[in-house]
């Protein structure tokens, strides 16, 4: 009970500092370091059961959401390798059944790591799912999708950088709360590779147990980031992503991607693309010639929504990270166009911050245009590097403020983008700060491909009656 | 016999072609096409007897020139897996014992591969070897660098992009008359990546004998180029460098790199450093953390030469592959000019081109300078990917030279450096067209460090009486 208390004072306060930005992230930096919660806090609770399965989570498993791969970790012994699922509580008519896996990690042994594909779902379906069995059993559920529409809604959770600090869990927890129904998450899970020997284990395990709470009832989309390489030579361990890897399953054979890293999923009336920051990217890598065919793949009629993932954001005025995107910018960012990418999220900086559709793609090292300059075609970027983590805020952005930067501040939180139809979605910045899902940064994002103007009058069914307020892009 | 007499015919329609550059490669390109040598050419001639080692190569094999490791393919068994090796022709009084392996390759099985450790030589010592054993015997040697000494001479050879086509053969015979003593391999071996299927894994056999006459007498020093990626869903390859990297050995671990796709070697009075421009390369990847130490390991009093080879060239005026080196650029030019870098090779682009010094670390999206501008600090750019190889010359430069640009040409060849003592190099293009060794572009480098004005004063003693013609850098 502790926890819940600590996490009530902590809104508390910061709703006493909701007027300024920057004084309200330099004042939760001080007064409520940015530590990770103790291990044996509740948060982490293990199941009591003997060997039950814990670190449960979900994510899509196929290109058009009709299958989910179900993991988790069984302590200390195989257990059983089966999930049961059906349509309606306690009744579970199917059964499938994954692989078992465990690895170690210096001299940390980790538990049985499970996968299970569960396919030829139903779409727009509550199923029902078990693990494990007798006293030990644990029971959850999701929801499917609904089926490739252009017109589908659909609610998207945007999360990244989320760690296992107090203020992890006020963003996990608000997320919750927002109803989003799928999870985009922008890269550096757990922070364990801030510990040392065989707590980097134990800490991917206590944060597989952390977002159990969402990642066990919906899909979480992963995309990596730095604290995913777990590049460790004193250890002795070099494979980068290696706990990552083995932990988090992605469909990236269903894409035709050949590497978990980067792959790309249609959900609803969204075509969503992972991309690796920290995988080779440059012409003729896998990577790039992954996306160059991904990319003609997207069919705007079927899926209007193009939104691409990364864990470095490409444009970022804050201190942190400065500059960090400019090796991938100058490989990707004329397709970003090209294509009409509708948003691109991105964590690594921890703040908030969003742009101007502008592009820097006409540079060509002894002419061009010298900076960003505004561009339609041109994605927006958003940076949601601001889930909580130990290493804080990062609260020094550049001064003045650059042309390309609409909006930034450094205080926790999470995004959603409610999809409402192929013309018009809803985007919201819910600042941790307020207490509750507080839209802080809101605005009505318009369709890149449907709201050319001849495409618009051919759709004026489609129209939005009211929309809220803020800025339309 | 029919080859020598082609490469005769070549040589003698290249010299009546040697007036202009331009008329040159153009002539070359339309009058002799740049395709594959036959595989049944004596080029890639095949030992008579049975199972006798054949594609032997060697490369340094520690961190300072007192090893080398000894490669070798058995076509039909694993054979003997030793080297018999001493420093008197026909006696070796030595013994080591490598390990053997094999893969596949789409349906194509490979040979048995033998990699042999050989450690513990003399400096400046000539070595005779001996794999196989009774009529497949086969016999070669090779000499090892002096001590590393920051006066110690040594000549490089320096070739990239080398292929297997009448116009590699020229490149490699010239580069053999050079009297070059370890070759500085700027990536794409074999191209065999433009066949298919099983055609794959025999050009790379076919080019491992084909270099046979160099790489089985001195090392070659591997960085690995976009044609040793791979990338091959069609045949189900997916496994970036699989055929390269078991075939080709570096020594990543003497120097503490996680991957044999980047390290760093001294040799003589050389420290260089390997990069991998297909490989992560951003801040946080592997090999950006292992640069950064490597960088600070380097001591100009020991070992004054600081020389990069990578792939893609960071500073490039041809068409081809124009800007591909921007992402690397952007991460790693700052360090570069900080640790005053001699000279950086970089093959890729089917031409001949050098910097001026220059550096563009100034630009910071929002101000700083625009173009590449002058900076004493900078290293030489120089792009060797003239080797020769089917895909032809790169003959369109950009128009007008940008100013960064010093000399640049579309013409097969190979370059050495030339090392004389801490203070002086002479450095040479030589390119094929003439027919011999016959240095097109030539300077003597001055040491970036011993250059100083101060050090100079205290190295009069180590000053050259005399200096070839040509700029001095």
């Amino acid at each position: 009970m502790l926890l819940r208390v600590v996490v009530v004072s902590f809104v508390f306060l910061s709703l006493l500092n909701n007027g300024n930005a920057g004084i309200t992230s330099t004042f939760i930096r001080s007064e409520w370091p940015s530590t990770d919660i103790p291990i044996d806090n509740e948060a982490f609770s293990i199941p009591k059961a003997h060997n039950a399965p814990q670190q449960v989570h979900i994510t899509q498993a196929d290109y058009d959401g009709r299958a989910v791969i179900i993991s988790w970790v069984t302590p200390d012994a195989p257990g059983s390798n089966k999930v049961q699922y059906g349509t309606a509580e306690k009744r579970y008519e199917f059964t499938a059944e994954g692989t078992v896996s465990n690895y170690t990690f210096y001299q940390y042994k980790s538990g049985y790591i499970h996968h299970c594909l569960v396919d030829g779902l139903e779409y727009d379906t509550k199923y029902y799912y078990k693990l494990g069995s007798g006293d030990s059993a644990r029971e959850f559920w999701f929801e499917t999708p609904p089926k490739i529409d252009p017109d589908a809604p659909y609610k998207f959770g945007i999360i990244g950088d989320l760690g296992q600090t107090y203020n992890s869990l006020s963003t996990l927890e608000h997320y919750i709360q927002s109803g989003g129904q799928t999870v985009l998450f922008l890269g550096d899970l757990s922070y364990a590779d801030r510990y040392q020997y065989n707590d980097v284990g134990l800490r991917w395990d206590s944060w597989g147990r952390f977002v159990e709470r969402s990642t066990s009832y919906q899909p979480w989309i992963w995309s990596a980031g730095n604290h995913e390489i777990d590049y460790m030579p004193y250890m002795g361990e070099v494979t980068p992503f290696k706990n990552f890897l083995q932990r988090y399953a992605t469909p990236h054979l269903a894409c035709k991607s050949s590497s978990p890293l980067w792959y790309a999923i249609r959900r609803a009336s969204a075509h969503i693309i992972v991309l690796s920051s920290y995988s080779p990217f440059v012409k003729y890598t896998p990577q790039w010639e992954w996306l160059r065919e991904e990319l003609q793949k997207v069919d705007r009629e079927k899926t209007p929504w193009l939104i691409v993932l990364m864990h470095v954001p490409i444009y970022n005025s804050n201190d942190a990270h400065y500059m960090e995107g400019e090796s991938m910018r100058v490989v990707f960012e004329s397709w970003f166009v090209q294509y009409k990418v509708d948003v691109i999220f991105a964590g690594h900086v921890h703040a908030y911050e969003r742009s101007y559709r502008i592009s820097n793609i006409h540079y060509n090292i002894t002419s061009g245009d010298r900076y960003p300059v505004p561009d339609k075609s041109a994605p927006v970027y958003i940076t949601v590097g601001d889930g909580g983590n130990q290493e804080g805020l990062a609260g020094r952005f550049l001064d003045p403020q650059p042309d390309y930067s609409a909006f930034r501040e450094a205080s926790y939180g999470h995004s959603t983008l409610e999809i409402k139809n192929r013309t018009h979605a809803f985007y919201h910045w819910n600042r941790n700060d307020d207490g509750k899902k507080s839209a802080t940064d809101a605005f009505v994002l318009r369709n890149q491909y449907w709201s050319s103007n001849q495409r618009r009058r051919k759709l004026k069914k489609h129209y939005l009656k009211s929309v809220v307020g803020g800025t339309t892009i």
